[in-house]
């Protein structure tokens, strides 16, 4: 399996615009006398993310035979609740960041109670998308139904929120690799996990399937949320739209923090590596897949 | 049709038991490094409330033939919706009360960063709930979807959080019936209505009892915030759980300061009744419900 032929950012942009389509023409309008809160979202869900985890969800729907018309408004929620844990992230109460992409904030750009509703109702959004009819009509709503129980509970307690509140009570305490892993774990990596199987449950993929991609999935999450952490360091002011060293000023857990910037490129590749191998039983068809995981490490090269 | 002979405490009891027991029995516990976050949601979700919301929905089920136990979870997660709004209402960012239904808020007993975590964890669990094989197993799939479908919508932009965003930018600001009437729909109204016709459509209501339904939760909602907004001038302090006029003191807009004390007392007798007249069709079945609106209006007698 290669991908030098294979022309990802073309693959990215083509997918992500599919997604975009359904996102701007469903968005609520920010009419009545609420509209401020639709538009703080709208300046958020449009700040220039890569959509990676839709692109995600479509991709491991189509290695598994799926056809992408079948699965973007499940995208389109899958972003939302993306945007809306950024939100939230970034409040002052939270992280404290004025900026995203390069751009204040939410809360810069509005005010605080008006990100914390935008970020609400982005959730809310989000499976109002996951159970719209034009979505309902495509798929089995047996499936339907399993793949929001599962990002329900990936983006919860169990998952995002628990990894978040972790992350926060971390802040500026000695921690080992174990707790990192745990926090990476559950901020990150579960709801691109839950993206990749969502999209593959919503195709009919057989249980064989579903666990190569989970495999996938856990791997890629875990270089995903490394590679940040060295961006963090390392990286382009600009290009990551937050001051360097952000995380490090609020003494944040981070892996060059606990392993040093050495061993964390080490683990980044090794993710990266274990990711690919888990797409081997799908052949040629995983390129896309396969491309996404390298695209992720190249990020830091 | 009379509610004389019914108990309707002893009613209310029996079924807000049987969502405390869901409520109990799968609520996540506060385990990993990132429990605190469950431990307010918990805190939160068990400081007292009347479980209105979920016992609606579990009458409405019933008025037209369905069975509490086909609609418990989906229940249990309309309270989660409940509570979630409840703990980001309080927020400083918010309404800033330091106290509700008598203890400190969510904010006050733990701190800001987990009272967000814990709203935006209760809402991923209200889905979660939803979706739960248990429910899933017990009704029409296509329901199902329908009631996550209309909730979402009842309680994101375009229902309850663009309620709140108007709610806080006309505070200090004169407005008149129209605004009010509409900050109240949205904020307060459309979860109820939301509960009630879930209930039904789970139960495969008929399109003119879910018709008469709607007009039903409409009014009840209208009378229940008119008499919050009453409760907050003349309301025992104690019961209420917050210091009285707090509403007033932050100069939101309430029907006592829009229309003043007497037609606010009148409009909400007038909304009672309108509920009331909304359930004939369904005769002596609609007791639970037509005694549901009759403890509305009695809250302020």
């Amino acid at each position: 399996m290669e991908t030098k032929n294979f022309d990802f950012f073309a693959y990215l942009k083509r997918k992500a615009e599919k997604v975009e389509k359904v996102l701007t023409e469903f968005f609520p309008q920010p009419k009545g006398y609420g509209g401020r809160v639709v538009e703080a979202a709208s300046y958020s869900l449009s700040a220039g993310g890569k959509r990676i985890r839709p692109v995600l969800c479509l991709a491991s729907c189509e290695v598994v035979g799926g056809r992408d018309e079948d699965v973007l408004f499940f995208a389109a929620g899958i972003e939302c609740i993306h945007t809306y844990s950024l939100i939230h992230d970034d409040l002052p109460a939270m992280d404290d960041d004025d900026f995203r992409r390069g751009k204040p904030s939410c809360h810069k750009a509005y005010d605080e109670a008006t990100a914390i509703l935008a970020g609400d109702g982005l959730q809310s959004l989000a499976f109002w998308f996951f159970t719209h009819p034009e979505q309902v009509k495509r798929v089995s709503k047996s499936a339907l139904l399993k793949a929001i129980h599962l990002i329900s509970q990936a983006v919860g307690f169990e998952g995002m929120v628990g990894g978040q509140m972790a992350d926060l009570l971390m802040e500026g305490k000695k921690a080992g690799l174990k707790i990192l892993k745990w926090i990476h774990l559950h901020k990150t990596v579960k709801l691109i996990e839950a993206s990749v199987l969502a999209g593959a449950l919503l195709a009919k993929a057989k249980k064989k399937e579903l666990q190569a991609l989970k495999s996938y999935a856990k791997h890629l999450g875990m270089a995903f949320q490394i590679v940040d952490d060295l961006l963090d360091v390392i990286g382009d002011e600009k290009k990551l739209g937050k001051k360097n060293l952000s995380d490090l000023k609020k003494q944040k857990l981070t892996y060059p923090s606990v392993v040093g910037l050495e061993k964390t490129r080490e683990l980044a590749e090794i993710h990266t590596q274990k990711a690919i191998s888990a797409l081997e039983p799908f052949g040629e068809k995983a390129i896309p897949l396969r491309a996404m995981a390298e695209f992720v490490l190249k990020r830091v090269y």
